[in-house]
């Protein structure tokens, strides 16, 4: 029943594009992941989506601009939405969706992560 | 369609214990809230919230323990538990809770803000 720390979690683990849960509010999930390189294009049908940049610097494109991403800024993805969240260097991002989101949406593929892993 | 900063936010209001709302995720609000001194004991029976410290330092009481918050370090008060958030000197939060919630819950009193603030 101790405080959440970002900065020890994210020791924890070095995966790219490899969300790992660590609190849950009612059914929706906090999430740390960290990013590198071009994610795929997707959406997700049913849920917005946040971001919430904690180290380094990200875009999340989406088919008619770009939004540059900074610590200590974030964004909320609309539902249905196609984007792609792109960082050339790795960057520390806090996630917050309902339970059960898969990282790739709708569009699957290579870069899917095991759902509800913990860290 | 831009970023939301964290910090252009937290300059455009003084008050304390005055919840503004920055962003909606589904029926899910993001709240920017400065804090200093003793709020009232008080719980929310129906929601989880959610606790993310950007600047200072904080405590949130609880009848059996007290959990210290420093930036980067983020709780869950489960729903129906008593709380009191403290701090000594200003800290700033961001809250995650349904749209809806009301900074004292069932306790009402003089710190009732006005809810769903925007800034």
């Amino acid at each position: 029943m101790t405080a959440i720390n970002f900065k020890e979690k994210l020791a924890r683990f070095s995966e790219h594009w490899s969300p790992r849960v660590i609190a849950e509010m009612n059914d929706y999930q906090f999430k740390l992941v960290k990013l590198q390189g071009e994610f795929v294009w997707h959406s997700h049908a049913d849920t917005d989506e946040v971001f919430i940049v904690l180290d380094g610097s990200m875009d999340i494109e989406f088919r008619d601009k770009v939004v540059p991403l900074s610590p200590g800024e974030m964004y909320v993805v609309p539902a249905g939405v196609e984007h792609r969240p792109v960082a050339p260097q790795e960057c520390c991002v806090l996630l917050v969706e309902p339970r059960g989101v898969v990282n790739t949406g709708e569009a699957g593929g290579a870069y899917t992560a095991a759902n509800d892993v913990w860290v």
